[in-house]
């Protein structure tokens, strides 16, 4: 048997374990030129939250009653397909399911001798890939500047601190537990924390932690916490706006303090980014951050939860900050 | 004598008459090496209210009880400096002063018989210069673009707009009465107007006129016509943040919807931009502004008031919207 996870409710607000089935079906077989995939590493990310509304975006949304993707690394385990063999991992999106079958259109395959399986969806996969391109194309990060990061103890977030820090940056990041501040500095070499839960006044805690002000802001979060780094940035300030998790559980229009005065006064830069525009610069940067990671200037922290039933918890758990790095399911 | 225009009052939301203070002094003398200026025309711009504030910004506030200073062309009635003869007309940043000296530093002398005085202070001088550059550096048109432009008939957005159609773009300006839209329109070769203080929604007039969504947004005003103008903004757009005139008088902190995930899910990229950042392409800008003036591809409006006394008048003026093109006052 095979077991498939659906969405079967578009979530109202934060996901429920409520609005995911599970299915039992048929083990599928490859067909003529298909492989067959044994599921081995689920990711789960913020940004399929945005798929699961019914809105038009850079990407699909989900269908309901119809099984989610994501990035997924499996282990071929029948092929019909001579690009492929028996015990050849790949990784690409794909669904959330213990089998499935794929012609390979899309899948890249990944090397288990050279990283582990799971730092494929993370330091050596979109993750690592979203810190590196974007500041490379938005953040471009001056040695002595200072670069502020949320989300700074998460998969993206520490990635791109560390960047920071090969690049000769004052790097301050913003995380909800003094577990992760501590997880920041010791591990990834974070200049200063800051706890924004237990802290009542972002902008002073932020002026506090970045005497010469903010020269690239790496937002994560958006929301309050982007407000009080706009009320820091400096003069020619970059901001990536590479999610906005406190709005995705949103159910009205969010609303906050103008920026465009600030954007005029200050000449500020403010963009979205999305990996997926720049597949053309994925094998160059990957190479940069295998690299880093073998010269042991990278370091990554991942969150495995294990078991394929435990995937749409694993999900929902990332709005709550359970995760340290990348949030990874082992099935 | 000499007659000077001083600030002696922060304006607390619209500026006022009373904020303004006319001074009889000695008429001045040119020393060694300077040169005595007559004032010709004086530029009266929104930008100048933000230097009426006492805040830090990208320009030092204006003194109270000193002379405010703006865009002036100056006749040279003396010279006792070999860079400048009688006669000379100079353009430069200048004191709201009948009468002044000057060493001819940061001064630029203009050519009357190339284009009228008055022109230096719009579409060749810091208006026309800020729509050419900020175009080059952030809007970066494509033919068959869409260009939606706030403050469309001003001085700026005008030559925004016509830029726009030189590069073959679909434009469409947003002004405040129908008269300005049949300006734009006939003057200045818009495809379609929106008169922003008749509509009720302005979401729904964009749609309309930009069918094909927008490219890039030239915005003027900040506030709720940007709001609508980011709820159309297509994938990759790009929104030029030049002016918040809307916002200038604000005493609170003005709020509205948030823009973070809209520029996430549509990697939209939204800088400010100030013209004094590029002083190293206003010789570029300047003759290619020059020449499609001179090829008729480009044509302005002014609004000229008479009187010196009138200047304070002709700046507050700007708040209401009643200027046509670039708001000039002839001394």
């Amino acid at each position: 048997m095979n077991n498939s996870i659906q969405l079967i409710h578009r979530p109202d607000g934060k996901p429920q374990l409520k609005d995911f089935k599970f299915i039992e079906e048929e083990k599928p077989e490859a067909g003529s030129g298909e492989i067959l995939l044994k599921t081995k590493y689920v990711s789960v990310d913020p940004y399929l939250r945005g798929r699961m509304r019914d809105q038009k975006s850079y990407i699909e949304p989900f269908k309901l009653n119809e099984p989610v993707e994501s990035g997924i690394i499996a282990e071929v385990v029948e092929s019909d397909n001579d690009d492929f063999k028996k015990g050849d991992f790949v990784n690409g999106m794909l669904l959330w399911k213990e089998f499935q079958t794929s012609t390979g259109k899309g899948l890249t395959k990944v090397d288990s001798d050279k990283a582990s399986l799971s730092a494929y969806l993370g330091v050596l996969g979109l993750t690592g890939l979203t810190a590196y391109i974007s500041l490379e194309h938005i953040g471009k990060l001056k040695k002595d500047e200072t670069l502020l990061v949320s989300g700074a103890s998460g998969a993206v977030g520490s990635i791109v601190g560390q960047i920071g820090k090969i690049k000769g940056c004052h790097v301050v990041g913003i995380a909800g537990t003094d577990e992760k501040l501590k997880l920041m500095k010791e591990k990834f070499g974070f200049d200063k924390g800051i706890n924004y839960k237990t802290t009542d006044d972002m902008d002073k805690a932020i002026k506090e932690a970045c005497p010469d002000g903010v020269d690239v802001y790496f937002d994560n979060v958006g929301g309050e916490i982007l407000d009080a780094a706009m009320e820091n940035i400096n003069k020619n300030g970059r901001v990536i706006n590479c999610g906005a998790i406190s709005l995705y559980n949103a159910t009205e229009v969010p609303t906050g303090p103008r920026y465009e005065g600030t954007l005029v006064r200050k000449t500020v830069l403010m963009q979205g980014f999305l990996v997926r525009d720049h597949t053309n610069e994925f094998g160059a940067a990957t190479k940069q951050l295998a690299d880093w990671l073998n010269e042991d200037k990278l370091h990554y922290e991942e969150t495995i939860v294990e078991g394929f039933k435990n995937i749409p918890q694993a999900f929902i758990d990332l709005f709550d900050g359970k995760n340290k790095g990348k949030m990874v399911v082992k099935v």
